[in-house]
């Protein structure tokens, strides 16, 4: 075992899934053993309690006139389930192939650790850091941040910083740098269908009473057309086209529809008609059903009528779209569709908006050196599909652009069984977190 | 506690849930009891393995010249899920405003149990019964019973007889003596609908895919038009309408849409549009979804794609419906409507035709009297909308008609949370048992 793995996988350790109350002992034991950490490396570092999970800072002894750099990560993690889908134990950090497996390798963990470890062999190798450094690791990222902006809010004055740098992204391949210079926003909700007070059986009360698990069904059968697009009436007003230098730099990374259809195994690729599988993902609005559920699910049959049943729906948000405003116009929607014979129960869940910034920004150039002198080669400039709603908050509290550098591989498995990070990737990430302070240092 | 009951309590108690091969040992210690219990009425008893569980036999020291009388009924039960509705454990039976609450309660313990507790008394006042008796205990009722017929055919000799009596259907109402003349068929499919071949981030790649989930509602949404009825290509095929004296019968019997609309709960009743709720439940067939899933259904969000859904669907029948055809005329529609970006795996499950017999043939009238004279009072003939497949195979296997003189009463819960059998019913029960054997008797 390489003995600078061996931090990261203590922290692997922690199952320190947010949304599960269950965990919440782990996801606390995780912070701690983040704050003890810091402390080993001279930094002074505080435990903030927030209504749910605490936030951590940590940093050096500032300097009048040196840049001020905010590293962010988040150290709670997705749930695992379906956990027999694990080739390892989900939360037992396995290597295989140069692979670490582990829920939370890549997402987030991972690669926070390598900031981390890069500030270790800064200080080893130097002494002290180039720039003034304030490390937030926050743990709700996977809920959504729920606290993390009131307390940006006020700790605005002990937060102020030039520039945020966060690998929490993707790189298009093992090896190539690559700078993400925007995400797509999120906004997300439950509709509850509720028929009859009471499960029925399916042969005495069938044709009787509307079904709920037939009603979601057609619900969720509203939103999208055959073809792929959303029909919630304004779901796509202000949404904009690529500029012409986006649609280069995407054109340049070659076609990725064989990466994706190999990566995700499906049949054939699918989504809204008129666009290419990468816009789709990168700069195009979606609604995805992430959960359905209704009725009887186990071995056999069981002929009921179910007294509800239910849906839960992520969209993903691009520049011009509010997500609040995207909530009005579903909820609209489902209520103008609600199937005869059910009542509707509407739960609005988080919501972040979209982040697009200028990679060709002073700060934009210098993570494009740090990048360079990391990896050689052509940076790759992206846009990603994901969600990173406090990039906005960032931006909007603290007035500062971020800067993604992300080190997950496409074949990491994000929020699926078998998540991985590669080692090749830590380690790049180590002498990318050293590169990029020296080249955000004045 | 009525000592009555006792047997009855000690029934209930096993867990003989038939589909859920973990509780095989539950089923099979209900099987030993049962023959103990017939063996310590002198009858002679036979526990006849099937290639899934045991079929009872038991018998008096038959007659030449008297009538034959089967008597069905099933030992095995329902899956109890979700446990957490149940306000007493599911499998312990409690007596609460004289009903016992227990699952199989109804379905059919009680009721075939009030056959047995009959026979014991007329034994006890009589010394010896006025019929050829064969009391037959099956116990895979709740999965179709997939070997009964097969036993049927194998020992069609020694289960020769003049007629079936069943109760395990419904009465109008307590105290109301109830024929059931007509039962409708089922046949069941599970549709598995099969994208990606991970769980993907539904950041990451929503957009790219098709998602499972959409596409099993999108797939569900193809079954009904908006106003209930079926949609699939020659589902209607031959049903026929209700004959005039049929439609009388039902009219005497008073408006059942306040008391559906009351057992059910439901916001409003629905159904296929141009019946009236009673004729949609007993004589129009219908596709019901017993169950819909896909992703995460756990608390909170989960932002995935899930690489599989499935929808679990019975189809409800009526005379001229041929359940084999109806699931070849299903399997071809959701074909013709496969979403794009998915596979269809489409299992089968079991089937059984209609039935409906003529409730004024002799057998006929002589169960009539039977309930006359155990209940009083004017003998709603009614026909069913559940399914006792089993019927149409003493049908055609014996060539015997079957009475269906039910002990269920409306609320009675049957497949669902907190099932319950009410103890005036059990009682009425052991009477019309005895009423009926004497009725039958040459």
């Amino acid at each position: 075992m390489n003995e600078e793995l061996n931090d990261l996988m203590t922290v692997l350790r922690f199952a320190s899934v947010s949304t599960n109350s269950a965990q919440a002992a782990d996801v606390r034991a995780c912070a701690d053993w983040l704050v003890t950490k810091f402390e080993s490396l001279g930094l002074s570092v505080a435990l903030h309690e927030t209504p749910g999970y605490p936030v951590i800072l940590a940093r050096n002894a500032h300097v009048p006139g040196r840049r001020t750099v905010l590293i962010y990560g988040h150290y709670d993690v997705q749930p695992a389930e379906p956990m027999n889908e694990w080739k390892s134990p989900a939360f037992e950090p396995t290597i295989r192939d140069g692979r670490i497996y582990c829920r939370g390798s890549t997402d987030n963990k991972g690669q926070f650790m390598a900031h981390l470890r890069g500030i270790e062999e800064i200080l080893a190798k130097e002494g002290k850091l180039p720039v003034n450094l304030i490390f937030l690791i926050e743990g709700e990222e996977e809920i959504g941040s729920p606290n993390l902006r009131s307390f940006l809010e006020t700790h605005r004055d002990e937060l102020k910083c030039d520039v945020v740098a966060i690998s929490d992204t993707g790189m298009v391949a093992q090896g190539v740098g690559t700078f993400t210079y925007g995400l797509r926003g999120i906004a997300c909700m439950e509709v509850r269908v509720k028929g009859p007070t009471i499960d029925l059986h399916s042969g005495i009360f069938g044709g009787a009473v509307a079904n709920p698990n037939t009603m979601v069904a057609r619900l969720a059968a509203t939103m999208h057309d055959s073809e792929g697009r959303v029909t919630i009436p304004g779901f796509y007003e202000g949404v904009k086209d690529l500029q012409d230098w986006e649609r280069e730099a995407w054109m340049s990374l070659g076609d990725s529809e064989p990466e994706t259809l190999e990566l995700t195994g499906a049949p054939e690729l699918f989504g809204e008609a008129g666009f290419h599988e990468r816009e789709r993902r990168w700069a195009r609005p979606t609604a995805e059903i992430n959960g359905i559920g209704g009725g009887y699910q186990g071995p056999g049959s069981k002929t009921v009528i179910p007294r509800e049943a239910m849906m839960k729906i992520s969209f993903r948000l691009v520049p011009s779209q509010n997500p609040e405003r995207i909530l009005d116009l579903a909820e609209a929607h489902f209520l103008a569709h609600k199937p005869t014979g059910v009542t509707l129960e509407i739960i609005r869940g988080h919501t972040g908006p979209s982040y697009v910034m200028d990679p060709h920004s002073a700060f934009g150039k210098a993570a494009q050196r740090a990048l360079a002198a990391t990896f050689g080669g052509k940076t790759a400039l992206i846009r990603e599909g994901g969600s990173i709603p406090i990039v906005q908050a960032f931006q909007e509290v603290l007035g500062v652009d971020t800067l993604l550098l992300g080190l997950a591989l496409p074949d990491s498995q994000l929020h699926a069984p078998n998540e991985n990070f590669s080692i090749q990737c830590f380690h790049d990430g180590v002498r990318l977190s050293q590169a990029l302070l020296h080249e955000l240092a004045l």
